[in-house]
């Protein structure tokens, strides 16, 4: 938990660095504002249930949908943008996974009611800054945008069912299950264009050089909405670049989940972490209309925090630990007394301490104070009374020292 | 929320100068574990439901259960005392009342393990530290003792159903209840000692003069679990005393409203919330036994997070906000990149910066700025970019002042 609390502390620095507001919304809603959100379909997957009342709540699968509702009923008249973050656990009726709990935390931001492009370039620089000063310095970050895949596909006619069907396939990047599905519906020949853009960018790394764009928009010169996709990305990774950020790959196979992306989508992965890597996805969207408000400009993320704290261990980053200054031993009825003052002495001034409570004997409370990894304990006896004197020794060195006890705050 | 992660932080703090370590629990248990805490009866004030394979389950009404559970667990083997706190939202199906929601926070700690006496000390002096540290000085603390009530209770042979009955309005502090209840059961007569010992308390803020525990034994000298749980009282006052804590109040009236409580009790009240004033409860129980481990001494307490919220506000304690440092306007497009560049650059500097997202001019902007209460905005325009400098002006003396891009960070 001090590793838990260390992480989520420095990426709430983070967000207010760039000055986004942390929100809370309740743990459950009525299961309708999920269904809105993804479909009959998200049922299966979530913890649904009848209050006493008969209302049909759900405890949330993510924390999206939540924060678009208190927007749309209190926040709509602030002034724009709207810069909200969130840390919260979210509840999944799923198998578990590394990583990804029933019950898991995520810790996400959206930015409302800006343009767009500036909007996922300080959505994604947040995304990267939070990142870097978590010391998390082996990721992988892939950005895509929906319109690039989906004009191609209606272009050769591939609508509504059939394209979310590919779309899944692409989302998975599962590539030769698209081939095989392109070649039942008999598409294959027509959908080279489509074939020959994911190429550029099929490796799962996506590619670094910005390059795929170009080469993207001379394999589909006449299809509109993947030019413009193209452009918009262009537009996007420029000023992204303009921030500091150049570490990121171009993956036209970033599809996300779920209908709400209306374009710019990205996702970030922990190679560390092996097969489920992806620690953070997000995109544009619009939500707002959905649950009954005016429709507004939207991107966000969120992290998988407890997949940020696996990939934070086996990428060997360390997180600092404050172990317990003293540990407080007294030998006799009067030291006790005396120890106890120490103690709140110590503690007022801001330096953590404990005391033995067990009526311990030496050694077992040497043993004690190791393994509750005390950095030093403090000895009282008669002899310590007598002369108004402390025994200091330190875990570490096994070095042992008098000290005053009128100076034991200073010399700790 | 700013306000509620600082009072968060600085809670968990003063637990870390004690020596408590920090666990998280799930959100929901079986219902079980909570029936066995606490009986039947809590079902009708849970959320209680069945998940999708049919298991009860129930998000948590509080936390005490679940910690222990865990440490039934996974923590019995470690060397006593465990000393563990938590910080946790909390769900109760009953009527919202003033900083109590049906999803609300509690911030607790459980010592396990140690002696009796000195756990009651150590545990109450740490929920005056956080109090202290918190700058809540408004606050009544009364401390008492089961078994001062319950042998008066068995001494004149109310026991079992009854004697619950008796604790009740004892509870509540609704004395002339309790008289009614005794005339009925034509117990009133025999209660004399009883009602004699209430007496000495009977102020809904206890009595801060130690010596009711001396008048309280010259009433009741024959009736040993009485006498036995003043002493016990006494011994707990002197060493918390020993801590420096002297600010409190015998409350014979302390009855918690569940079984498992042993001994010690106590409560704090915020008289600034008027009715509704209790912020914390605690006390001496036992619970491992009952969730299948080896029996042991523990003693903890919760505090009601959302009330320390509203007792805050409602005695003035300050909270520090961190504002935004500055708020950035680019006029034109080249200063849009520029802007970018020192957004990054204070970013990564550690102060918090945002810019214009929307195209403002000027007085727009500032708009803007005063309503997201930035402490200064930037300025960059034609001008500043020919001379490589910004203008800098403070939003709350109105002053501006130029400042050479290179210099700006230091400068802020």
């Amino acid at each position: 938990m001090a590793r838990r609390r260390y992480v989520e502390a420095k990426m709430r620095e983070t967000a207010r660095l760039f000055g986004f507001g942390e929100v809370m919304t309740p743990t459950f809603e009525s299961t309708e504002l999920f269904v809105a959100r993804s479909g009959e379909g998200i049922i299966d997957e979530l913890y649904a249930f009848e209050d006493k009342g008969n209302r049909k709540i759900s405890l949330r699968p993510e924390l999206t949908a939540s924060v678009m509702r208190f927007y749309v009923n209190d926040m709509q008249n602030l002034p724009k943008p709207v810069k909200l973050f969130y840390f919260g656990n979210c509840f999944r009726y799923e198998r578990p996974q590394a990583g990804r709990y029933r019950e898991f935390f995520q810790l996400g931001a959206e930015l409302i009611g800006a343009p767009s492009i500036e909007s996922d370039a300080e959505v994604i620089a947040l995304a990267l800054a939070t990142l870097k000063n978590l010391g998390l310095e082996d990721v992988v970050v892939r950005i895509g945008h929906l319109e690039i895949i989906k004009g191609l596909l209606s272009d050769i006619g591939i609508e509504g069912g059939e394209q979310k069907h590919c779309m899944a396939y692409i989302d998975k990047h599962d590539y030769s299950g698209l081939d095989d599905y392109l070649t039942g519906q008999k598409k294959k020949t027509k959908a080279k264009k489509l074939l020959d853009i994911i190429e550029l960018t099929k490796d799962q790394y996506g590619k670094a050089d910005k390059k795929v764009i170009d080469y993207a928009e001379i394999i589909a010169p006449g299809i509109t909405r993947t030019v413009n996709g193209l452009n918009y990305l262009k537009n996007v990774m420029e000023r992204l670049g303009t921030y500091g950020f150049k570490d990121y790959r171009v993956d036209f196979g970033v599809a996300r989940g779920l209908d709400y992306y209306t374009g710019m989508v990205f996702e970030i992965d922990a190679p560390s972490l092996g097969a489920e890597k992806q620690i953070c996805g997000g995109g544009a969207y619009t939500l707002a209309g959905l649950f009954g408000g005016q429709e507004v400009n939207s991107t966000g993320y969120a992290f998988g925090f407890d997949r940020i704290m696996l990939a934070l261990e086996k990428s060997g980053v360390n997180v600092p630990h404050q172990n317990l200054s003293v540990y407080i031993l007294p030998i006799g009825d009067e030291a006790k007394i005396a120890a106890i003052k120490i103690l709140s002495e110590l503690r007022n001034a801001g330096i953590s301490a404990d005391m033995d409570l067990m009526g311990r004997n030496m050694s077992k409370a040497m043993k004690y104070a190791a393994s509750i990894n005390a950095d030093k304990v403090i000895l009282i006896g008669d002899k310590e009374l007598a002369d108004g004197s402390l025994t200091v020794r330190d875990m570490k060195t096994g070095n042992q020292e008098k000290v005053p006890i009128s100076d034991i705050k200073d010399y700790l």
